[in-house]
């Protein structure tokens, strides 16, 4: 199943199918979802551009159009396999088609998710603990703040990658590479700086364990935008469901430079 | 004068001078202005989303504050040596201060400029000829049409520069490296395919000779949404007048990756 083409993938989404999305189509780039009403869009829109590299936008939608260029057949309203959705920041409904939420004046941004990277660094032999050992990867709450824009504020939200000392600069070039998923490490080796007291216990996802001398990398992670999301409260939105991401028709590589 | 502090200079401009800015603080970024009101903004954030390449948009303000990170002491409204207020799509005033015309929605965009790409390219020994031959850069019209975004559409245009053979991978690899200013060329080497019948006769700028064998090499130009905002005629705009741009407190190579 996990080698399906993506229209495929999201044909069956469409007819019903549940599953979280991490394995399916090896090599194409998955993308998490918020969508919003045009008012709080334009906020959310400043917000990714303030703080680009926790929230790397890949494509935005026309408000009320729930089609995308990075898969031109797809109806973000049914192709994802979960949503949610969401009124003053609460949790309202989970469920498999969102047509009946759609409104024409939601805007739908398509942000990058860590997989295209988790990808690129393992082709490039840098060990992936967290993948090698079938884990989600730790993440955690900074305390350094993004910049806020409009009704979005929050903190950085870092996911932590233990990389062996001689594979650090491996790393980071790399996943320099590909600014539009989150690119180069926002810092490397001393969690305390960033407010993190203890790398055992993440605030989101799966402890990982970390060989002798592994060095602790840290990257901008998605999980910004919806923390940013749950403290503004907005009127309305809808996301995707934890690990049910949107699988697009677009290459990992199409994201390196 | 070229060698003042940034501040030093946006306080003469402040004062009343009115000069072009090209040689003005050089190893300090400057940017193009763009301020439109909220409604029109969010178009405008979107058009610039969906084409980084020729809108590579390097801070958004919030609505109606003339404030930027990129330079703490400096108000958009008067320290850039001179402006252009326009009503739907109607130059209607060229000013050195825009206090009067001032909106409480207005957002500015500062948008990446290529003067920093020619810094780059000379350090990286790429000839740049226009430079060399004291001209203006040579802008074309493409018939490539960008991605349109509520009231804005239009065609990409490109600058040219003429590139020794042996110095075409250099400047790829170069310019590569500031995604927020342009990033990589768009094509190489046939103008025809982008639509360009003579390089002689340029759409703006001045025409630059070639030497023997340089092969053209074109890159994404700022100029592109400036013709898109001539050609959706929001009901006001307030723009730089060109050559007089806002000159930033961040270096050249703050923008590197």
């Amino acid at each position: 199943m996990e080698s399906l083409e993506p229209a495929e993938a999201r044909r069956r989404f469409r007819a019903g199918l549940k599953a979280p999305t991490a394995a399916w189509c090896p090599g194409y780039t998955q993308a998490n979802l918020v969508a919003l009403p045009r008012e709080q869009a334009f906020d959310f829109m400043l917000f990714a551009q303030r703080n680009p590299k926790p929230c790397p936008v890949l494509d935005v939608t026309d408000p009320g159009d729930p089609a995308t260029g990075m898969a031109p057949d797809a109806d973000l309203r049914t192709d994802l396999p979960a949503y949610r959705v969401w009124e003053h920041g609460q949790c309202v409904a989970e469920t498999a088609d969102v047509s009946r939420y759609w409104r024409d004046d939601l805007v739908a941004f398509l942000i990058g998710c860590s997989f295209t990277f988790d990808r690129a660094l393992a082709a490039a032999g840098v060990p992936v603990r967290h993948v090698e050992q079938g884990r989600n990867v730790p993440m955690f709450v900074t305390g350094q703040m993004c910049r806020p824009a409009g009704i979005f504020s929050g903190p950085l939200v870092v996911t932590m990658r233990p990389v062996p000392p001689d594979r650090v600069a491996a790393a980071v070039a790399v996943t320099a590479r590909y600014p539009a998923v989150h690119g180069a490490p926002v810092h490397v080796g001393r969690p305390s700086v960033l407010g993190i007291a203890d790398l055992g216990r993440p605030d989101f996802g799966d402890p990982v364990r970390a060989e002798d001398g592994d060095v602790p990398v840290f990257w901008a992670c998605g999980v910004t935008p919806q923390v940013a999301l749950t403290r503004a409260r907005p009127p309305f939105a809808i996301t995707h469901a934890p690990g049910y991401m949107f699988i697009t028709d677009v290459t990992d590589g199409a994201f390196a430079i």
